[in-house]
């Protein structure tokens, strides 16, 4: 299955001229994405935060949970497919977060979606970070609220917008950490602004749960909060697949049930498989349980950061992602094959998915390297990403 | 998790009052969704059609991928999470369905919504069957697409439109065998009616695939046609987790790249589950090497079509989904009750969940029920769906 030329497809007609266009644009701009197997490279690239995707206690609790319940939900939860897995799953989850009332979705992806679709509509307005991941914005637009952008990481443009906007109920979303540029949001200044300005605060926490242990919202000294409704992906520093919605107190009660009966992607939708739920639910075990997991991820995320700073001029991300910017796209690009070719997967970013416009190179930590051997790698990246960026594309 | 009683929520300001108010609202419906659990109960809801979710096969493939590869593919496939898991599940969908090109989802849902997204903008027209599931309805918001709905079924309708549009591209999303109703779509006929018109031909094949062996596309001998693209879902007859968008010829492999890399719910999502993936890949391979198997399956259908059309007027569906009409919402509800009162799972749908408005109950048929005890299930449903039908809501 390698990236055919790009073909006129002249059967499909218009559509296929088109697709063909713009698989003449993707060539001419050297940017054609690719599905690229990461077999046999080092990983500076995934987001497996606490090496638990490879971790045998997470393989024997999902083929015991296929073993016991089978290996599909087989029908949406609200017509059949709640398994005792789910109420599990979304136990172990308020227990490791500190929230009270959680709700698993068959992916990060579909929770944002049904999160905001459930909460938005002509009444309430939309305010988005300028940097949150493609599913919030989605979400917001299928809700068919008012959305508006503020600056990234600006409280000042959060409440000017809330404070002007002209429906009763507001919902501000953020990232606790960013998936690109790996910075934090203030939680707890976001969270005194919004209750200022009586509106809802949704924090997808996709790469802080697990790499602070309990999350942001936790360590904000915010899981008590109603107001504060957490977004989880359970594909991440959680090993498995699937998402969830965590809400506090009595609103955070009622909204699970609201989005029981409102969130299109709950409801129509098959429920999470055994496997990924009761490898999540072991993993949130495991993270609740060990303290000293995110204490080693932390320490390897140190070791990026020293080695790669002073040479590159990274943006040091405040949890496990740390970025790189190289020039162009193409230097990106080059780098990023030219790292393949050493046995290294970083990740490339490239307009359109780089948040600032800026193409980056993003390398993350794993609790689970071995500091020699990560040590190694970033002896390569150093030589690599400075390299480029001095001198442009390598020869 | 019980569905707490609606409170007031004021912590939350207006947007607790606000779900409150909607609680109250469905309280005062009687029409409340739960996550009811399904555990001890005869299923004649889920979407299992091939019994394959309990099989020892699935569950075997799933754990030796999980040991493999790991409980997640912890990043998108387009930074570093193809695995060879992913390609094998995309060949077997394509041995399976004819076609020739296949991408992996991490669900149905998010498959839909990235092909009508990427397939989508202002130079397109969507001409959505009314009946179409949500999944391809939020495609097609998602989209930015001027966005038509046609009668049920009619094609003349379909054409009309296409007919009228003032778009270079156009696509007809349909479903093959329809969800709550069970009906088909011509495929055939829409096929010549997208030709004539320069159209795409969408066909989600979530109650097809696998129900129909091959699925209705092949059986209608479209599997080559490069105008018409499937969308399937793994949860169902494949007993797994996961989506796909299959295609053939030339355009479905330049389709297949512009979804790698224009695709959002591709590009920006984990991609599916190993333990998932080798599931419906196994699947897969049983489908396609037994071909006794969907035949089992229509004389259970068949068995339920003769016990509840004389006595419930079924609307009788042409795979494994047939739906009863209920008077009232509340006469489903308490029909489904009742049922469940007496150990039988059934869908109900009511609206808004009912493509016609008209509440229902959903019976599906499964390969791996026993005749003695579908029967017996059976005589259980008439009792209390004609009994409800006569004089509604029982005691
Ligand atoms: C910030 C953020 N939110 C949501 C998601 C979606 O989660 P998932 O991949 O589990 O669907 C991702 C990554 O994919 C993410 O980075
Ligand atoms: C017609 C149809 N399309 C798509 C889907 C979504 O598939 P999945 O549940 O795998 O996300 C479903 C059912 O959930 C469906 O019935």
């Amino acid at each position: 299955m390698n990236a055919p030329e790009p073909v006129a497809a002249e059967a499909a007609g218009a559509m296929g001229r088109w697709i063909a266009g713009r698989a003449r644009a993707r060539a001419a701009r050297g940017g054609a994405r690719s599905t690229r197997a990461a077999t046999g490279l080092y990983d500076l690239a995934s987001n497996d935060y606490l090496s638990l995707a490879r971790d045998p206690r997470l393989a024997a609790a999902a083929s015991a949970a296929e073993r016991e319940f089978g290996t599909s939900a087989a029908a949406s939860r609200v017509v059949v497919g709640t398994l005792p897995v789910h109420e599990e799953l979304e136990t172990s989850l308020c227990a490791l977060t500190g929230r009270g009332h959680a709700l698993a979705f068959s992916s990060g992806y579909t929770a944002n979606l049904g999160l905001l679709g459930a909460l938005g509509g002509p009444g309430t307005t939309m305010i988005l970070d300028e940097h949150v991941h493609a599913s919030l914005v989605d979400g917001a637009r299928l809700s068919r609220s008012r959305t508006l952008t503020a600056a990234h990481n600006r409280h000042d443009d959060v409440a000017r917008l809330l404070a002007a906007r002209d429906t009763p109920r507001a919902v501000v979303a953020v990232e606790s950490v960013y998936s690109v540029l790996g910075d934090a949001a203030d939680l707890a200044g976001l969270a005194a602004v919004c209750a200022e300005h009586d509106a809802v605060l949704v924090v997808d926490e996709a790469h802080s749960i697990g790499v602070h242990g309990a999350g942001a919202v936790a360590a904000a000294g915010l899981a008590h909060d109603p107001r504060v409704v957490t977004t989880a992906t359970l594909s991440k520093a959680l090993g498995a697949q699937g998402g969830a919605v965590l809400g506090s107190g009595d609103f955070g009660a009622a909204l699970r049930e609201h989005l029981v009966d409102s969130a299109r992607t709950f409801v129509f939708d098959t429920g999470l498989a055994p496997g990924p739920a009761a490898a999540a639910a072991q993993a949130a075990r495991i993270v609740a349980a060990d303290p000293a997991l995110p204490g080693r991820l932390a320490e390897r995320s140190a070791q990026i950061v020293a080695a790669l700073a002073p040479a590159t001029g990274l943006d040091v991300g405040c949890g496990a992602v740390h970025s790189a910017r190289v020039g162009s796209a193409e230097g990106a690009a080059a780098a990023a094959a030219e790292l393949r070719r050493r046995g290294i997967a970083a990740g490339c970013f490239r307009p359109p998915s780089v948040p600032d416009g800026i193409s980056r190179l993003r390398f993350t930590a794993r609790a689970g390297q071995e500091p020699g051997e990560l040590g190694r790698a970033l002896d390569d990246v150093v030589s690599v990403v400075s390299g480029i960026q001095r001198k442009g594309i390598p020869a």
